[in-house]
């Protein structure tokens, strides 16, 4: 949540700048900026998230059944509690719907949200249902955290930089609908029905990794972010970064909603083939934590400029 | 949550039921149309609920300060943790803006919502803030409960009915408003910074109280949910409920937007001057449970036909 990518969205500099010293105030139960809120309450320790989709902004109801924009508002959210490595408890979905969408529409969001909180071992507890000029689903996420929640900002120099599964699928998507094409199927699937790496998450925290970001904005993005809260730099190989098979160049570093985990783990670790032994997934090593700030990208050892930072159309 | 004049607005008959029905079968924390879903999360008992407001629906932005949208819309929710007797802990806010909204403004939505929670003891823990068409503002709000939550199922024939505050103010200040003139500035009061009945649900809660909702959709649309819920029928004397000085003839009956509580205590409860003496509110005697079912008012002993319920405009 409070993502740099949509602040900007608000405007340039001084506002830009008070929205989000008011926000971190406001919010001071998580690290500056990280994705969850984390709090102890009668003992337990919860994690809460919240994610808004707005139709035009953050999917078309042309492109996505509503099953799928349901699933990824929800899997967005909870891709919040992957981020921390807390187990997802329940969900919250609050629904807008305009007042001539088919009731029938309108329980296949809801049953698209639950079927992601499902596929993660949350329950549906609850929601609102209001009418608006737009479709848009507010998840309010739940989890319990079994140990410390991974931060943003426990990186160090020396750290290395792995990112799970492939990347630049969503983008890919995105960009055939923008063009008006029908987007590669296994790509298209990427964007409609992101899949939260929660227990990936958990492995992650057990094999001691030190700080983990989920990849909403891209990664270059969400690398900036991670940089940002461990005060480190970011350096990335471009050349290493897993390739979904239908991305574009530049896809796979700038493309956002991908919800894959891009963590820092110690020099020494080593236990990549068990991951995706356990998981069926890649977990790549892209680069490593330096002294310095902010993320440097290179390809086979020249410097890439990468363009611009995911922002929702 | 999931109030019955919300859902009615989305279309009549199958797809209407099919909704509730969908809606009922994923929500499963609560009681069935409960205002809140109450949990237990490693030993601690925890109520969530979440609240929609949408410019244009809920509010208008020419008739409320960005501080008092963010400031109602907070209150909406936290009325919610008052019908159950639960008291907040955190609130999740979600704001949708327009892109040209200056940032300042959005900060005072941020700044009203708090506010609110601040006012019952509660936190603003995170939230999102994303680019819409229409102001949007979604409140997920999580609280802690003492004891055994209040729901709205547990009224039995015989207890008395009673109603907190004043009623009418809120409806009196929409009816000016959509009459294009300015309203009663105690009615405008009520409708812009409603105080969720938090300390006033503890207390009750202690007293006896057997069932409580809010009163979000008005007083006879909200009775007609208690009786449902309890198998009762609710009578209720007009003459006996509380007036504000603004409401007009059935802007306490009909009006919603209260936030008040209405309760069914046992018989013999007589403490409604400690009630007043502590809070500073009037705690009113309105009617009683029947056998039967739905909402029988009457006023001097003549049945009085209520000929609306309740809808957002």
């Amino acid at each position: 949540m409070t993502r740099d990518a949509e602040f900007s969205s608000l405007g340039p500099g001084g506002e830009f700048d008070r929205i989000r010293a008011i926000w971190r105030r406001l919010g001071t139960a998580g690290g500056v900026g990280d994705d969850c809120a984390v709090v102890t309450l009668n003992g337990a320790r919860l994690a809460f998230s919240t994610d808004l989709s707005v139709q035009d902004v953050h999917f078309r109801t042309g492109w996505l059944a509503p099953l799928e924009i349901g699933w990824r508002s929800a899997a967005a959210a909870l891709s919040d509690l992957a981020a921390v490595a807390a187990q997802p408890r329940g969900i919250l979905v609050s629904l807008g719907v305009p007042a001539d969408w088919p009731g029938m529409l309108v329980a296949e969001l809801m049953e698209g949200a639950a079927g992601a909180a499902r596929q993660v071992g949350a329950e549906v507890w609850g929601g609102d249902l209001v009418r608006a000029n737009r479709v848009l689903l507010d998840v309010a996420v739940v989890g319990e955290l079994a140990g410390d929640p991974v931060w943003r900002r426990g990186a160090a120099p020396g750290d290395a930089l792995w990112v799970t599964g492939e990347l630049g699928g969503p983008n890919a998507a995105l960009q055939a609908w923008q063009r008006g094409t029908e987007p590669d199927a296994r790509a298209r699937e990427r964007f409609a029905r992101p899949m939260p790496r929660i227990a990936e998450a958990a492995w992650l925290r057990d094999h001691g990794a030190r700080a983990m970001i989920d990849l909403s904005d891209g990664l270059v993005a969400d690398a900036s972010h991670l940089a940002a809260a461990s005060s480190v730099r970011c350096a990335i190989r471009a050349e290493e970064v897993p390739r979904h098979p239908a991305a574009g160049r530049m896809d796979p570093l700038e493309g956002g909603e991908e919800y894959e985990l891009l963590v820092a783990l110690p020099a020494a670790f080593d236990a990549a083939a068990d991951f995706t032994r356990q998981f069926g997934l890649p977990l790549t090593r892209v680069g490593a934590m330096e002294q310095g700030a902010g993320v440097l990208v290179t390809e086979e050892g020249q410097v890439v400029e990468v363009g611009r930072v995911y922002r929702h159309f």
